[in-house]
């Protein structure tokens, strides 16, 4: 059974004050919590109703939850709905420790490609993107101080577990990341609605690629690296932001 | 000065039913108005707050709405909170006619390329998917009759306008599309987590593609074409669905 002080104390997780001073987060949904686990991801506790722990298309959920030593416990209709954030509960919810996220630097990154975020305020945006850099195997995210919080539960349901592949997600200021491509050589190209065809970047090195704020565009400190875009064919002014990410990495990872 | 009536009218059309009825459709926000008055949409009249027609900001449009002689009104902050959808309202709502959409058919499509959606049932995937295929031109999307409503103001929003460049939507029943895509001798191709590579579908004619729900994928009935599938270089299970139709029509278009 759970306890008054561990639904209160998940409720708070909405909050990302106290996501980042208790260095957890909350997890709701079937598919979230077994790709969650498909990712090893650091889950500390699971809870089910008892319809979902009867339920027979979740046994192999329960399975690949007693198979990996998960803890989990039941929990009551009632209680669930005051912690639940969805209105067709699937009846199954987590905690998960995002310490490691937390505690990250960018000096942490190790020869690899980067997307590098900046100023992305929608979560289910970055939930796509989050998902998306899982598809391509992009293993480091970057976000400048002013994205939407990761561990915010849209986004990690947008996410549908993807954050969990990454091998990190990185807090760090504009002029830090900058300092650290110029360092470390980075091939970099910016995304823009003027620049060269994303078809003319030929990286011959590791890539980093800046995606800006859906609602205002690239921070003008980025303005010092190559822009690209994606051709237009028709009218419209521009294209969703986790819809040009797909793209772009679409073309640089297969290149 | 809005009537109580029209106030009544207007929110009735958060319903699909009686946007089908009436053949009218409700839109909120400045950026989704303005691409729409762009899109020479049919717009009927527009609202907008005190505010908001003495915002500096909104100058242009309004310059814009005068100058395409489209209808407008002011309406108090009270009467607005009665119709709004939005949290932080901009201040700016309009009533449009949908009537073209509502009695289109698939044999009004004129040698176009056409995207085919089967069981969207996200509106923002929607919208976002129609936002898309305006950047890429694309000017005819069928809908298989388990759909979300393009018109669902979640949709209309995620378009951002986009829906007023497409020549057209339109609803057809499955048995319908693959017998007017056989007829027409188009070459079709449906997205797919198992099939050839995207890259090798060379189209040699006018081209379709389907794309199916965000968690059952592709009906049966479709079964019957080439199935192409998006490189995957991680170990997550799926990419979005709007990411997905991104990435195809990017390879299509430009090919």
């Amino acid at each position: 059974m759970i306890s008054k002080n561990k639904i209160k104390f998940l409720r708070c997780l909405e909050i990302k004050k106290y996501r980042t001073k208790h260095q957890k987060a909350f997890l709701e949904g079937k598919r979230l919590i077994d790709e969650a686990i498909n990712a090893r991801a650091n889950l500390e506790t699971i809870w089910l109703t008892e319809k979902a722990l009867n339920s027979y298309s979740n046994q192999n959920l329960i399975a690949k939850i007693k198979s990996h030593k998960i803890l989990y416990e039941s929990i009551s209709e009632d209680d669930l709905s005051i912690i639940s954030n969805i209105e067709a509960s699937q009846g199954i919810i987590a905690e998960i420790s995002i310490s490691k996220y937390l505690g990250s630097k960018i000096t942490d990154i190790k020869d690899s490609n980067i997307l590098i975020l900046d100023g992305i305020s929608d979560p289910g945006n970055l939930g796509t993107i989050i998902r998306t850099c899982s598809w391509y195997n992009i293993k480091f995210i970057i976000l400048s101080s002013d994205c939407v919080d990761p561990f915010n539960l849209k986004c990690l349901r947008a996410g549908m577990g993807a954050h969990f592949y990454l091998t990190n997600i990185i807090n760090a200021k504009r002029k830090e990341i900058i300092e650290y491509l110029d360092y470390n050589a980075y091939d970099v190209c910016s995304a823009s609605l003027e620049g060269n065809s994303l078809l003319e970047f030929n990286p011959n090195n590791k890539w980093a690629v800046i995606l800006g704020s859906e609602a205002h565009g690239l921070h003008d400190d980025f303005h010092i690296f190559n822009k690209i875009t994606i051709a237009k064919h028709g009218k419209i002014e521009s294209l969703n932001a986790s819809v040009a990410c797909g793209i772009i990495l679409d073309r640089l990872v297969n290149k």
